[in-house]
């Protein structure tokens, strides 16, 4: 049975790697730079995808590394960034940000959205005793959430503008971006709204069906002007950076068949998948956990069960709840099929 | 004509890009961990290869980031390394060693070869006044060299002596350690043995024929503990790790034929090619800079000479001489094939 | 009227300012170093005070230079340090610790002591997917707590008990320590057990009438070796070393009286100071918050009274409580008298 | 026999020491913050010595934590400073401005003076492959140099001017600026003028008849907003910050009788016992190293000459020639008498 484990445990969508195959055995500068058309091409592409010619387009190979230069390049020294409790940089990156430097400042939010309310008391306190604390300077937000959610228009809207009030930057963590705007949870949030808000985001591939990269879309002057040192500080630049450039122009460029780009296509399956799964369980009688419309999907079931759907489905224990039953994870991707998804559910029903 | 900018202008040799389309479609562990065969694989072969069972193995995207995680990992805040002045972490990194809080304390070696002479200097002055000066506690050393010099078994084991008189940890960043053990230059210096010494060293696959990666071998204890952490608070974990076991293992993978594994093949063509090319450059008369007897070349030439060649093959402008004639850099790489070398020699003949 | 603002308001106590008289125009050794016989002398004292032979002891210009060279010098850079969230290294150091690579894990303890079941939860956590999390390696507490809590020999023993099941240091914050063993509830708890259980610790002189100055006690192997380095790496060794010495000789030397050393004896005039103004504000009707029997006393009053006890004795807010009502902090030092207490009761009578 | 060891060998001048008798018993508030009237008061002091009302001025407790702060908050991460390699943020100072992430930048420069044309191939080499290189954006001086060098107009504004060019701040650090300033070999330069070109610097305290402390003179924006975060996230932020308040007004303060005020004068008595102690040895037939007009002098002895200077005086061992012979120094401070010179002469000439 094909896994349910995590968005990247395939190698590349086979349209990413064809490109990849067809571009080997070209001549390409090297480390993303001038001369790189692959590269130039697909920073072309994204930016009239976000509709803004004036941000710059640069690549990373993976989400903790886009953090760590997109987040400390935002800020100085001293500053710091406000973040859910559970967002990707306060503990699932082993202290990166922190190791540059720049503080991790978690609100008290429970649910992996960044609220105004909370953004704020984390403000207040930190504000309160001058220079004998860290100063906020940055807000991080990810889209989707650690726990699949998406945001909407209005919620985005409402933080950006709590963040500007307070001359903070936005930076939107998209790993999980196109899974993020292709719900129909996202409720009018475009990507242009996106590009036109924040300080910076990513565009993720490594979850969305590349076999590694993301790109960063950036319009702080600051992050502007460091990024192309950060980026090779931080150990972050590939030599072969036509390998992002190859990736993302495959994933941008329009189809001739008038469809769309892949990016998104890739992540309306994996939207479309996890759905199929979320419904079938809940027909079940499965308890869901959260109100995911992206490509991960939360369940709360016994121990025993647990055991059975991890041994075959891959799925991973998130959360022990106070009664002892378990939160888990099922992530489809762009390489899960319906019939993947039937397969599971046949299998959960026996369980159910 | 070929370029011969450099031995990243490619994407990967056929071979490794053939090992990634057929594995694509597996589902595999994250993060080069627990479950990942093909790292795991690629892991025992390479041990194999070094003749150390009790070494890690370990995998970076690139050379600046596993010289950046193996050398820093080596060391405590307050300790340093001692290179060549020329050396790539002291240049060539955007200081991302000393990003990590280390210093890179260089000596006045001047062709790229670390001796215990300049070393010792250094040593007797950074422990000269105390704590008021970072300590050396490691050398950082590359083979080949920035100028492509290849080291030998006599003057790498009088460095380790040395070393280890000193009690300095040994690093050999191996960027193109396979083009310097298949050179006659290494005159006796083999992977067994760099392996024996070394405290850790890294066989580079970025420049030899791989789309990115290198693998660490490391036989220190606080390396040991450390690198898992480090290498993802330093962004520089692949989500998809096994991009590099797969890489790896088709490049160490002992052939049916009883032919050498590719790690080594790749090299010996680079290598022959480079040998070629400078062979046919002396006999037109030009006149090379340093001995290298690896796959990069370097030549003394007039800045007319120079824009020629540059444009016809894309080499690389290193040093003015104080006479106003260039050193420029021919590298052959996994692709480079004789015709291209020939092709090359025609255009110098009208050049000479 | 005196102010009841911080217990460093004031220079230094006349024993310490004479000492620094007394010895002005010798010539002595810069840095603490050999030679510096002040510093050698107060090294001893301490060792005899802590009943350790084995011991280094190394000063500090003030509490945050301690706490980051002590706290960071037990770690690697991929470890943490468990806290409680009000801990001082987490949000009133500017993120300093922070600023050197370690991440400070803060607890959900609420009321300043770190608690074992707390502790044991932040360790659950951040070992539950290893490497991709902070690991925890070491705890800090400080005695007194951020709210004036003195630990007794009970509460400290379970907590480094637990500490020493999971393989963690302990590091005791000492800045206010001569005021927690000096207290009535320190219930057993010795300097002498102290030196025995914590991997570094240090005795506060700032804060206990010295011009300025901690004396850092070290049994931990690590740090031992590490301090000399990093004290002058971050920029917290004194050129004038001297001063240290000098003043924690006087501190600490054995008065021909038969007094107990001047340290002990300053701080019990700010604990009785503290007392009498917390029995004197108890009677009057006001409503102590938190149980202190130490040189801070916490109080909650009304906004109005607030700013009328501000004004008259610079009483500082710490919190505002949901009903609106403020707790203050009132804070007694060796300089003050219980005539300064009788005079701010008499204020305090007429607002309560 | 007065040590001529070092400018730091004694406590501080009669007049600081009075001041911070007279105002030991003051509560002031913390920090060097607001309501610290004597911080102020000084702040005003120094902005009327150095002729501008637009800088801010702050304090460090010593040249480590002043160079550590100054030059790290005037450049961003991948940034780095250009200096001589003698330079003290070079080699004496354990790597504390890159523990901050930011890279010091050496030139070849042999005497302790960072020219144009040295600086300008740092340059030159730093932005020759772009993002590759950490980019210099700052120089650091010192005043006096490294080996007692006292910086005239025309060589301070060859350098500003080279660096104004180059888009590149300036930063001087002024550890012995007394001393500069008050020799006769400043030629012009003066602290107005300084402060006028500076982009940062700061006046010395340590070495000039204080216990501790540096005055930093700040005009760059972008150390304005990050000093006083900065001073305390580098630990360097003083409890009693009145210490240094009061030290720099008693040092700044116009005295009533119409001399100059004392911080001027103490150099000019340290300048004085060097320069008779100079013309002395010189007379006496003993060869000087370089020409300093300063406090520090430097003259060339055998081996067992120095042994006999050291064991009564305290001078130091700088550097070993090539010939054996010794480099030593000797230094005298603002508590030197000429009867202390006349006392070494008199050895001296036992052993010319």
């Amino acid at each position: 049975m094909r896994m349910f484990r995590s968005d990247y445990s395939e190698g590349a969508a086979p349209e990413i790697l064809r490109a990849l195959v067809s571009t080997n055995d070209e001549q390409v500068a090297g480390y993303t730079e001038e001369g790189d058309e692959h590269c130039d091409h697909a920073r072309a592409l994204i930016r009239a995808a976000c509709g803004r010619d004036d941000v710059d387009v640069e690549f990373a190979i993976g989400g903790t590394s886009a953090n760590v230069v997109g987040v400390t390049g935002l800020l100085d020294d001293w500053e710091g960034v406000i973040c859910t409790k559970d967002a990707h940089i306060n503990v699932h990156e082993t202290g990166a940000v922190g190791a540059c430097g720049r503080t991790v400042l978690p609100t008290d939010d429970a649910n992996g959205f960044l609220t105004p309310e909370a953004a704020e008391r984390v403000w207040q306190f930190q504000t309160s005793t001058g220079r004998h604390m860290t100063r906020p300077a940055a807000v991080y937000i990810s889209d989707t959430t650690e726990l699949g959610g998406v945001w909407d228009l209005a919620r985005f809207d409402a933080l950006c503008d709590w963040a500007d009030a307070r001359g903070l930057k936005v930076f939107l963590d998209g790993a999980r971006l196109a899974s993020a705007l292709t719900s129909s949870a996202a409720e009018g949030l475009t990507l242009e709204h996106i590009a036109e808000r924040c300080a910076a985001f990513y565009l993720g591939g490594t979850k969305n069906g590349m076999l590694f990269g993301e790109a960063l879309v950036i319009a702080d002057p600051k992050l502007k002007r460091a990024f192309p040192y950060l980026i090779k500080e931080r150990a972050g630049l590939l030599a072969k950076g036509r390998l992002l450039g190859v990736q993302f122009e495959a994933a941008f460029e329009q189809p001739a068949d008038g469809n769309e780009a892949l990016w998104w296509r890739l992540a309306r399956n994996a939207n479309a998948c996890a759905l199929r799964l979320r419904d079938g369980l809940v027909s079940l009688g499965f308890e869901p956990y959260g109100e995911s419309a992206s490509n991960q999907q939360f369940f709360v079931v016994s121990p025993e069960v647990t055991r059975s759907l991890e041994a075959a489905c891959g799925c991973e224990t998130f959360y022990t709840l106070s009664d002892g039953r378990l939160v888990v994870r099922f992530v489809s991707s762009w390489a899960t099929r319906a019939a993947d998804v039937d397969e599971l559910l046949t299998l959960a029903a026996t369980l159910a």
